[in-house]
């Protein structure tokens, strides 16, 4: 092993900061260190974890996700919109594994001096879409912290080996993705999108296997498939879906790549169930698209994206830059 | 209503901010807010919540718990023993409804130049936790905030209405505690504490129906339990067992009913369940004291805590100091 998630585990590492190392080197070490247990189906590294235990049938699926100031919702941003994200967030990573959730907690966190109405206009925002989605707020905790903050975890379920995968994408497989990309911050899309459980879980009984969510940018998420499924995904740049905004601003090809926070779902479907698949979606869910994009080829060693033949960057950034 | 909770509601809240507010009032207002679902059966007010849902005979506990730097532990702690604390905390949580915690989630959150030994330190620390008392580490997010903080989610499970809740104090029942109090950050006890999990499975077995643990503070959680099962509890000041540091330390009272973060269980128990207790308990864990403290009365209104005849303040502070 070579690189800074060696370096991260050998002495050298007393002298690193996180900032140096980097979140993907940090998960890199802790992810094969982490305890497990025999029941532990799906453990970190995919949208939420699946364990077994529920019911004959049922498996449970797990997630947890913070929100903090300045990251993920600049001061001032109004409160409700910022608590319908925090929970709306981890909303889609139930989508993207077709589970339905059931149960959240909420860690809130926040300054002293925070205006009363920022913790009240939050938490109605998370509990307006909560309800409608049949998810129950159980529990959490308030406590202070340097900047605004919610961490929201919940727990549901999915039918037994249903749950779909980043890890279950197939040579042969078309790639799909619902809605459109690029520019979510200007159009305000990261506060306003609809987690798609009702498309996952149609997706899932459809027989789709293989599943993820866009928070990080397009082309980040489709090398997470391809690293996960060790696969090689070829998609064609004139098919990407561009929201109305991304197609009329500059580089648009560049931010529906890269930007993220579209919070749609990137799929992979094999020949018997991609066919048809496009005209039936439509069908049962009339205002949302869903697009071909691409399809899964075998690869020789590890997960490879391309885009027209060339090999996409994670970021889908550099690539399209200056 | 009269108070802070009502002007939560009120126009004024528009100038109030979370200081001035106080958590109390800010939950109080929140939880009578919060989506439910028929199968939530202990929802937020507990030390975990229950809900229904998994195998017949068993339920799903679930609770989420956070740690920060300048709150929690002191910048320079030994991150081995802050990540221990921080997965500490929570099991201490399962170990008060005498559940069993099976899965955790992790959300770690640090300023960019923190050393990336502390990351790592906190994570075995964590992890070698959850190895012993079999929990699994199933996946979390790391990400950046201004201070190293760590946000812990479990679930687990209990047999069905079996879970030890705050609201099951009954006049008659006798009051108990495990282990001693006080001075809980000067002995480094907060760091080092045993969660009582198998101290709490073994009164759920023994037929204990109500329990704390006490992170708050001996008092507070007292009056928790009075609360929320609308009872008198009477305490003896005598019969408070003292930690070693405390015994031997000025104010020991003060700091055995207000210090807090002693993890250990604060139990009430029928006559019957009652009997013989503390010897049976003496025979199964020989190194952890079990003292009778109290009993439980009737309450005319509201719940109340009273120590040798007086009204014992929640924070069991001002009434000892000056």
């Amino acid at each position: 092993m070579s690189g800074p998630v060696a370096e991260f585990g050998a002495s050298a590492a007393a002298a690193q900061t996180l900032g140096t190392l980097g979140e993907r080197a940090l998960v890199s070490w802790l992810r094969p260190r982490l305890p497990t247990r025999p029941d532990v189906l799906v453990g970190a590294g995919d949208d939420c974890a699946v364990v077994a235990g529920p019911r004959p049938g049922e498996e449970l699926v797990l997630k947890s996700d913070p929100i903090a100031e300045g990251r993920h919702f600049a001061p001032g941003a109004d409160p409700r919109l910022v608590g319908r994200k925090a929970l709306g967030r981890v909303l889609s990573d139930f989508a993207s594994m077709g589970a339905e959730p059931r149960w959240a907690l909420v860690d809130f966190a926040a300054p002293a001096q925070t205006p009363a109405d920022f913790a009240r206009g939050a938490l109605e925002g998370l509990s307006e879409l909560a309800l409608r989605f049949g998810v129950a707020v159980v529990g959490g905790d308030t406590s202070e912290a340097p900047v605004a903050q919610l961490h929201v975890f919940a727990a549901g379920v999915a039918p037994s080996g249903q749950a779909m995968l980043r890890s279950a994408a197939r040579p042969g497989d078309a790639v799909f993705v619902t809605g459109e990309f690029g520019r979510s911050y200007e159009s305000g899309r990261h506060f306003s999108f609809e987690p798609r459980l009702r498309e996952g879980t149609w997706l899932r009984r459809r027989g789709v296997r293989c599943c993820i969510d866009v928070s990080d940018g397009l082309a980040c998420e489709a090398w997470h498939v391809a690293d996960e499924s060790r696969v090689r995904i070829e998609l064609r740049a004139s098919d990407i879906p561009l929201s109305e905004l991304c197609a009329a601003m500059p580089d648009s090809l560049r931010h529906a790549l890269g930007d993220g926070e579209d919070f749609e779902l990137l799929f992979t479907a094999r020949p018997d169930v991609a066919a048809g698949l496009e005209d039936s979606f439509a069908a049962e869910f009339p205002g949302v698209r869903c697009t071909r994009i691409g399809q899964v080829a075998a690869s020789e060693d590890n997960g490879l994206v391309v885009m027209d033949g060339a090999e996409l960057p994670r970021s889908g950034y550099e690539h399209f830059s200056a």
